[in-house]
């Protein structure tokens, strides 16, 4: 029991035979390399989240007898929903051990269900009341937790558990057998800045646990929800091993050298893991965030059997941005861009994007909109004359996207929106015009965090010797949505730097207004009338499209507040 | 203490001022009728479902300071959220007792938390330990339940919990000091055949109990959520009495006479309430099903600030069934229909429009789309003719759409989408086009429940002297989406009896394809193929407007399966 292997893979929820296929494949590897013990992440045989699947007893039952059916040529723990005791209880989280020749048995099931943010475990699943204890070889037993089970030792979770099951396995090694390692089955998912918070935990439970602490995790996107990998082994003495993020491969971890490998599945590669003490690898946030959304629309297309995207291109940041994260994700072969001028639209509008079609290598095609715009106007002249100007400008955003749904619907693409995390806060944006689209790769990013990643993909261009996409014009220019003549966003909207600030402590803080003047300092008259527009928009966001969930909170059911709650 | 007060009121989610102008107002005819003690619905102080508005500190404790400032002329218990005990802990869903001259107390906090269908309440609060007793005057104590809580005890929730407040009290009033009566704070939605289940609770607990069991429960719309009120008395011999559906006002029972009463707020007559024996007065579903959507509808409006709604009229039988639910619920001067034909249109897509309109006496616009249609057609012309016939059907809903949301954007109005949620489920419907608006009143009832809505509809008119808004030729002529040449939903569904039955067992009772083939004799292929295009449209139901929830389980986050499921 030196060589323990994670299996770092990027399963497909509800596709039970190809991740039993995934982690088979994963344990071949780690059985060739010489581990003699490999660990998948939480739920590897459904995917995580399951959500409503686990409703459907069949497929709960189906999950685990395809473990049952896992061909393996070392001991295994696999991760994977457990039917539950009677019809009315849950079902379980489980690990499940596969040894070669022998019957498999379930060892524990997660004790701590998270159920905040993303997470909604207690409404799925039964928790259990015991640390999971696995005897592997003769006098040698290891502790196996779940995810969650290892956050409340280090006090991160929001709110506290009753119990600490890092305590418990502790307890047990002091007082019972000890234990030579604890792993962790893990589908913890990434927003900026996590990786540290899942460091610290691995060090605090090894430190208290006395012995290794590994923790394997998914890599991908499934849904949502993106999860970044980098699995973690840590030491009691604080020395820590990560794998690399966003990529699927196994991490090798030799217990006697104190030493870590990783495989990559792509090109079967091992490379040797850096040791660190304490410290750890620091992270670019802007190219982590340009990994995470890159990988949540490429798992969210390839998933649902979508081979190619569609979107409109306006000359502006956003859509420049998405278009090239588009062509990162499935090729610029496979993203169909769409330039839509209208009468208020500038010259540059057009020109930029098409210097950052050209520099992706991506088609662009272009449709003046006047002459579906006039006749339109037309028809809704009465309504138009005598009502509220909005209705005009909503206008040509929805026959723009009408028209990128009509180009997606008959290419068989996705449409995506275009839209980013602080306009879609602020309600601005249209339903069913420029919030169209079956996924918005930013609609979970802040719009300066939009100008970041715009830098972090023009560098990447220029270090490729390729042109930069996205033009000066389109970074330097005044954010416009173009609907009316010489609109700018900052007539109606606060600076980005501003409005990002105080919508980030509101939404994912959960500071009041009152409470943010007195953080900032700003004017409590100008946030009470951004919270108030916030809330007003609810019913935009209870309709938009799936992002991938960068932030530390997002928008979402979870997150989702009464439309009633305007009155508050 | 022989006269208690049930206060049926319908609190608004978030409006915390309004809700204690609404208790106290109640509280003061209880007090005029003699009552003396009152008790209030679950949650009544911050409206109920608070969903997000929980994680936001301030308002919790907003919502306590207001039962402080209640002024009432006797006792009364409060449903409000109570301010965690600790940074660490979640707030409890409390029940405040309120006496005249004396400091306000937290009597107890919920214990059981749904957490399944419609309900998050492990998300959001934490749980009590011990049941709620209350000494009101010397030597009388009663037992205070919250919802939940008394129905662990009828076995009629899907999962067991570990505890039954229900026996708590027993045994402490078997043991201990005998309680007088229990009462229960209930927001408990609406769900056809609910009456039923919600009698059951109350017999079994007062049988159990020994002593009277009173149930107060919420009426009106928050959201997507619908209570039906129905406040119940239950008595230890079987005997009940129930509160009217729909309506607010005050039940006031007397336990001394067992009898009760029902004062109307809205003109202030006292009516005595019928005494049944085990039994109960028996209910008219589909009347029951349309007091259902009509008051979703009016609350979701009012309740955010609108007074008037825009739909698309085709002459089918879910716009005529959508605009009768609009004119019933906001009035028919506030309700616009649009009848927009195009060449695909049938003579009687317009005439039946116009009958209905007329006999509603709501304002019919006509907007033909034939000169935007063609334009249209014209700048997506190599796309359609080299694409997916999809994209020229999906061309004329979304130009509806875009009408309907035109007109409702320059009058200050919502834009309603008519689809039903048989054809959601199928997603047989256009992203964007009819699926357009911000309230889907008829988006989680079956279309043969449309059917008997209409039937329902006319006969009220009748009724009352009018002509039926629903003609003969929309009620009997084939459901077409009149997107192509001769098209009728029969071309590419199966008949919705069946259609119907077959989604209902998947949806709501979870049984998978071959479950369904089992129980209803029905070819396992043609269940597996329309269940294999029910999980490829999830990606529909994610964006789709919010319905009331009136089956016992509906669409929502909760029940929304991932994109990946369509591999399962």
């Amino acid at each position: 029991m030196t060589v323990i292997a994670l299996l770092q893979i990027d399963p497909t929820v509800g596709d039970i035979k190809g991740n039993a296929e995934r982690i088979s494949r994963a344990a071949s590897i780690a059985h060739e390399y010489g581990a003699t013990l490999a660990v998948t992440p939480e739920l590897a045989m459904s995917g995580y989240p399951p959500r409503d699947l686990l409703n459907h007893s069949g497929f709960v039952k189906r999950c685990l007898e395809q473990v049952h059916e896992l061909s393996v040529d070392l001991p295994l723990i696999v991760g994977c929903p457990i039917p539950p005791e009677t019809e009315r209880t849950r079902p379980g989280n489980g690990a499940v051990r596969v040894i070669p020749n022998r019957p498999t048995r379930v060892v524990t099931q997660k004790q701590l269900l998270p159920t905040y943010d993303v997470f909604d475990e207690e409404r799925y699943f039964h928790s259990d009341t015991k640390p999971g204890i696995l005897r592997i070889v003769d006098g040698q037993s290891i502790g196996v937790t779940i995810c969650e089970d290892a956050w409340q030792h280090a006090g991160l979770v929001p709110n506290d558990y009753p119990v600490d099951p890092i305590e418990q396995l502790a307890s047990f090694s002091m007082e019972g057998e000890a234990l030579i390692l604890t792993v962790n089955l893990s589908s913890s998912p990434y927003h900026a800045h996590k990786q540290g918070t899942r460091i610290e935990v691995a060090i605090s439970a090894a430190r208290t646990l006395g012995h290794p602490f590994l923790l394997c995790n998914q890599v991908g996107g499934n849904d949502d929800l993106i999860f970044d990998g980098r699995s973690i082994v840590a030491w009691p003495d604080g020395k820590i091993a990560q794998a690399p993020a966003w990529v699927e491969g196994v991490m090798m971890i030799d217990l006697k050298s104190k030493s870590a490998q990783f495989v990559d599945f792509k090109n079967s590669e091992k490379i040797g893991l850096d040791i660190y003490q304490h410290e750890f690898e620091s992270v670019n946030t802007e190219k982590d965030l340009l990994e995470a959304v890159t990988i949540g629309l490429r798992d969210y297309c390839t998933k649902s059997g979508l081979s190619s995207v569609v979107l409109g291109m306006s000359g502006g940041i956003d859509s420049a941005v998405t278009a090239a994260i588009a062509a990162r994700a499935l090729g610029p072969e496979n993203v169909v861009g769409i330039s839509m001028p209208s009468r208020h639209s500038s010259d540059h509008s057009i020109s930029d994007a098409e210097i950052t079609a050209e520099a992706l290598g991506m088609e662009l095609l272009s449709i003046p909109i006047g002459s579906m715009h006039d006749p339109t106007e037309m028809l809704l002249l009465d309504e138009i004359n005598q009502g509220n100007d909005i209705a005009a400008e909503n206008l040509q955003s929805r026959l723009r996207g009408l028209l990128v749904m009509g180009v997606a619907n008959a290419r068989g693409a996705m449409a995506m929106a275009t839209g980013n995390k602080s306009e879609l806060a602020m309600g601005y944006c249209t339903l069913y015009g420029d919030m169209a689209g079956g996924y918005a790769p930013l609609g979970d990013v802040w719009k300066t965090e939009v100008y970041a990643l715009a830098h972090m993909i023009n560098d990447e261009a220029v270090e490729n010797g390729r042109k930069p996409p996205i033009s000066e014009s389109t970074l330097n220019k005044p954010p416009s949505a173009e609907l009316a003549p010489n609109q700018i966003d900052r007539d109606t909207l606060p600076p980005y730097e501003i409005l990002d600030e105080i919508l980030r402590l509101h939404m994912e803080e959960g500071l009041s207004g009152e409470a943010i003047a007195g953080f900032t300092g700003r004017d409590e008259t100008m946030i009470a009338d951004l919270l108030t527009r916030f809330n007003k928009n609810e019913h935009k966001r209870w309709q938009m499209a799936p992002s991938p969930r960068v932030s530390a909170r997002a928008f979402g059911q979870g997150w989702r507040q009464p439309l009633a709650a305007r009155k508050h």
